[in-house]
């Protein structure tokens, strides 16, 4: 490795500039090979490596083997930022070897709608939780001089239309929403680069929109990576600079378009530098990694990192008579395909070919025990051949216990489109409904990699293993969990609902004629199944545990005007390890705009030996009590009293505390709409208008006497009321304001 | 009278023209008296007169006595568009003896939630319901030579902040719920005039919003009167003319405004003759009817259309056992203030001073019948009297049946603010809980303006009578229907629901900080219900009778392309005079956008005495199923397979007949974003597409082969899917183009 100089962009030629604005070919930046600048690779994640074996093919499902780690849905549930961080560390490690400079991910959109297509893609329905993860997740692939790509921004969050809808959302739900993930992201792991979303954000597309790419994005959130396209996404190449997109994937050969428009100044030599300047400093970034020679990884220990990640994935729904853990000597059934051909990741641009796949056969078998097996359906779409089913029964009666597998065959969910119902295959619930009858002690396994419905089978399994899709080491894990080896830990990171059109955006998804109403606003999952009292299935944040444990000396104390400290203690209870994870809401009470009845804010997965105690602490600001207030154009944390909840789920509150917070003194201001009601309601305004219209009256203008007619005049703005009155409204109103105005800089 | 000469607007000074455009004070038009334009009165409804006694008073609470005809949310229950042109001819005549040359009603907004604190004043959460009663009651009024002012136009759906909201409204949903019933008002029954909305549309106040007031309710409607404000709603006054806004009321003192914005050139000399001329025509078609002299409505015949228009809009909901009607020589208690205080109109601009009321106490002595009277409780907010609840339980103890008047006491609903809850005052429903104990026959009668809870206490009332507010003349009617005299013949003109948290704009409802998502799209009242299979307490368009009915011989002829004629018997099975009203919904079946299961198109109310048949039929027309698609900016019918259904109420479908209808014609067009898939399914772009991949791969452009892959394209336009495989997807695209308009237009 020669020792290389920092290369300005400014020093290059226009032509040169313009080359670093897109890709050589598909999966590599543009280098300038005169200034010692290599055109490195960059390729999918978010779950693994999917390294194409051929830069130029256009085929996303040929790549080189890598570790397929548990897919994002899953590693969510696991609620264990420092899991991903190890995940990170894994898949960074790969990419040196690999010779990758940039893992494209990890995907961060909020799962809108359990329908979305690329949900298994995506972490959770709520932004804290996905932040924290996926922040630890880029910290884990950096701290390797690898660089992640944070993608898609934003209010990607569909696949319908998924090149041109436009997102019709409102700003204080995109920034409460659909923008926080990313915001807590760029300032807590300083991401390499972001990728933009393919769709329109409110008409403009991800590609152009400067607001968002440079406004926000940069300005706000003091980002200082580079931001690329999703495959395909620019639509103009000038747009798409200055509205702060650095680099175009794949080139589509325009870079001479980039050169004209700078010479037509259309496009500013001043942003052409800044764009290209991101480009080089990506590459000089990259570079210690990249020039690292013959490093290989450890397949087998990243395979281990794949299990151990899968273990804390799982989530066990429901443990009937604790039927789980298998108990030594039971005899063990195994139906359903899935054990022999299991689905462990999603289709489209993530697909991964993995370095190795254990089924729960397989692993059934390393772990010494003796089952007996059969396929019980095939996952194709054909009709239930009675055979099947016939084997299958035979094996039911003669077990002690049940192992169902059942789940999404996978061309039931990939990108490219969305699912338009929660369902399982029929002939898997059907088989269902009749092993459980020949045998009670069903337990089922299910791998998806988004919701799907348990609502009409759920009486007929005594205990459900919700696996997701769990990654190559996905089998080895669920035998790890069915035989107590290792105890669940998994929350869910998304509302089970009883049924899809019980979903806030049934209304709205996936929207009409290229456009997508956010109708629900921020009563996304928890925050209406909560806020409006509906009936889940499973809460968000729920999971149970072989282990039992008890929190106790929960406490908040004031560190600020509006920041608090949260403890507890966390108490195994049982004979088993286990973890626990402590989760804080936040309540507002009485606000000035319709919020959500409460909201995450931390969390906290504790792991505790059999008997153990151990004390938790939580930090929340003045940002975990604000909401973005349209008319400030600004986060606003209300005076006033807040519940601190300490909660296992959205719906198991421990304890709630409350606090009373200052506020953080921003206020809003009357104006020339101002009713007159909130006129009397404001501590300064309010006396200035009541001596004017004494005097008005004094002059003859005169309101009504009756109170009713009164109740209707003070909806209205002050200056209309005084126009029915028979004074100049607008010129009365003028004057107060300015006596306001200069009584509040007072 | 003497002979009179049309008046040109553009003989008129600016200063006379300019004076036309705003009121000469709070109620009257401005004259010009040189050119024998006299300033005639108009003045509110919309069910009944409100004349100020005293024309520049500001005070809504003073006025003339005029029949009080029950409240808009009564009149709809009647489902009988007949009714409601005779209480309008009732109306105009009382406008002729008062000189009041416009009654300012109908109001035609739709009750989007149940908490709208004006929904007393409008008719349904359905459009076509809204838009044909309000439709003959409009042209009742106007066949008597009196003008009507349909209002608040538009999206005017809330009191929260009702001079300066914003109600965000997609277009679509604009289009097929909030416009509707206006445009089949203007259509059907031109009215004289317009009243615009207070709020904003999308942003833009309604007195200023020319795409309103002039581009779709004149060019596209053909509206042919003049639009006048609220009260209030003027901003800025050369805006509102320039957007089509005649009159400004109250007159603000601002004419010379106009007069310099003409000079100025920000208003057209074309703008204000046209504006001005509509005054001038306005008041010359009220001269007739003005000039009238000595005319005298008879006051005892307009309380008797009140008692009838009344007792057709009582819904009767649960009758267990037939408790109702009443038998001859039973012992009947009446309980609760209502009785001999009825609630019986709204607050707000629409309150009228009565020319007599008869409450139900009353009514019963007229009719001869000895009842025990309890008050019960009072109106007011205090605690309840323990006395009054042991005198009501004495009373109660004694009785065969009880008749217990429950309701929303007047404070609760006004104009000037929405409701925040559901509920009935809760000593009400205490009380009855006790009575109910003591006295099983417990029947209730309600009196509210808007949709109250029932939920919690409907087991305990054997029968409920819901009366919504009915006029003076309510409790005649009240007890009519009670004693059988008439038979309850109203059906729900809205959904009661389960609960309020139920309501699909709960998420939404009344906004926040200026701004109203209307994020449940069309989904509003059934069409969400229905759609989405959510349980409600009583479906709209629902209401029990007295008598039997049986619905048969539904036959669908088809009377055109778009168009088919539905026929039905329907036969009173019992010995009861009764009503029966058919409804027709049309489902429209596999759609290209998201619409409700089935939507209100037509409905009969069909009177038939005991045993009695009579056949009816209705006829739908091409709009009846069409929807506003927004990529064609216009309705549009798509071809395919329509459920015509006949029923009773939303939820009681007698028969569903399908009828396959060829479509308007129109067709989405293939563009430059159209995805690789949609080439594929367009008959004529299909294998345009085909043959260029054959040629392009000839030469050497290569699709994958892998169909997982060939998902994931098929989704991207097929510029985007040819760049990926090396072609030049804009050009390529373009050609492609080129040649499917060249055979389009083949």
């Amino acid at each position: 490795m020669t020792e290389q100089t920092h290369v300005n962009a400014s020093d290059l030629s226009l032509e040169e500039e313009a080359s670093l604005t897109s890709g050589s070919d598909s999966w590599h930046v543009q280098g300038v090979p005169e200034q010692g600048l290599e055109g490195y690779m960059i390729t999918d994640g978010p779950y693994g490596l999917r390294k194409a074996k051929d830069s130029a093919s256009n085929d996303v499902y040929g790549s080189v083997p890598a570790t397929c780690f548990p897919p994002t849905a899953g590693l969510a549930s696991s609620w264990n930022p420092e899991l991903a961080h190890q995940v990170g560390q894994a898949m960074g490690e790969e990419c040196i070897q690999e010779k990758v400079a940039v893992i494209l991910g990890p995907g961060v959109n909020i799962k809108r709608s359990p329908l979305g297509g690329r949900n298994f893609e995506y972490w959770s329905e709520d932004p804290v939780l996905t932040g924290h993860q996926a922040a630890e997740l880029v910290n884990g692939v950096q701290s390797e001089g690898i660089g992640t790509s944070v993608k898609h921004f934003a209010a990607n969050n569909q696949e319908t239309e998924r090149l041109r809808a436009s997102s019709d959302v409102d700003e204080r739900t995109l920034r409460e929403i659909y923008l926080s993930a990313f915001e807590y992201i760029v300032k807590n792991a300083k991401p390499w680069t972001f990728m933009c979303a393919y769709n329109r954000l409110n008409g403009v597309f991800g590609s152009e929109n400067k607001r968002l790419l440079t406004d926000i994005l940069r300005d706000e959130w003091g980002f200082d990576g580079i931001v690329m396209s999703d495959w395909g996404a620019v639509h103009n190449r000038a747009a798409a600079l200055n509205a702060g997109l650095n680099l175009e994937m794949p080139p589509s050969g325009t870079d001479n378009e980039i050169v004209e428009a700078v010479k037509a100044g259309e496009v500013s030599k001043e942003q052409l530098d800044k764009m290209a300047q991101g480009m080089i400093d990506l590459i000089e970034k990259a570079r210690p990694a990249m020039s690292r020679e013959g490093f290989r990884y450890d397949v087998e220990a990243h395979n281990q990192v794949a299990r151990r990640a899968a273990q804390e994935s799982v989530v066990l729904l429901k443990n009937e008579d604790s039927i789980l853990p298998l108990r030594q000597g039971e005899k063990v059934a195994v139906i359903g395909e899935f054990a022999r051909t299991p689905r462990y990741q999603g289709g489209g641009s993530s697909h991964i070919t993995p370095t190795m796949v254990t089924t729960a056969l397989d692993a059934f078998e390393h772990a010494g025990m003796e089952v007996d097996f059969a396929p019980g359906f095939t996952l194709d779409g054909a009709q239930q051949d009675e055979a099947l089913t016939q084997e299958a029964l035979q094996v039911a009666k003669q077990a002690d216990k049940i192992i169902l597998f059942m789940g999404l065959p996978e061309d039931a969910e990939s990108e490219g489109f969305d699912r338009t119902s929660l369902d399982l295959p029929a002939k898997q619930v059907e088989l269902l409904q009749k092993v459980s009858e020949v045998n009670p002690n069903t337990i089922v396994v299910l791998s998806n990699g988004s919701v799907v419905s348990l609502t009409e089978w759920l009486p007929q399994a005594k205990a459900v293993l919700e696996t997701w899709l769990l990654g190559q080491a996905g089998g080895l894990a669920i035998v790890d969990l069915l035989t107590g080896q290792s105890t669940p830990s998994g929350k869910l990171a998304q509302t089970i609902p009883v049924h899809l059109d019980d979903d806030p955006t049934v209304m709205n998804f996936p929207g009409d004629e290229g456009h997508v109403r956010y109708g629900e606003g921020v009563y996304v999952g928890y925050r209406y199944y909560d806020t409006f009292k509906k009936p889940v299935l499973f809460p968000f944040g729920f999971g149970l545990s072989y282990a039992s444990f008890e929190i106790t000396d929960v406490s908040v104390e004031k560190t600020g005007k509006n920041a608090v400290r949260v403890s507890a203690t966390v108490t195994n209870t049982s004979q088993v390890d286990g973890a626990q994870t402590v989760q804080v809401y936040v309540a507002p009470g009485k606000a000035k705009v319709s919020r959500p009845s409460h909201e995450l804010k931390a969390f906290s997965k504790v792991f505790l030996k059999a008997g153990e105690s151990q004390s938790v602490s939580m930090d929340l600001n003045e940002r975990d009590f604000a909401y973005w207030s349209r008319a400030m154009n600004d986060w606003h944390v209300e005076a006033g009293t807040y519940g601190i909840e300490v909660a296992t789920s959205s719906r198991d509150i421990v304890k709630s505390v409350d606090v009373t917070l200052e506020g953080d003194g921003k206020h809003f201001r009357l104006n020339s709409e101002s009713s007159m009601g909130e006129w009397e309601e404001d501590p300064i305004g309010g006396p200035i208008m009541s001596k004017k219209i004494e005097e008005l009256e004094a002059a003859g203008v005169h309101l009504p006497d009756n109170p009713n007619t009164m109740v209707l005049f003070r909806t209205m703005p002050l200056g209309t009321v005084l126009m029915f009155s028979g004074a100049d409204g607008r010129t009365v109103t003028k004057e107060l304001l300015d006596a306001y105005e200069a009584a509040l800089s007072k």
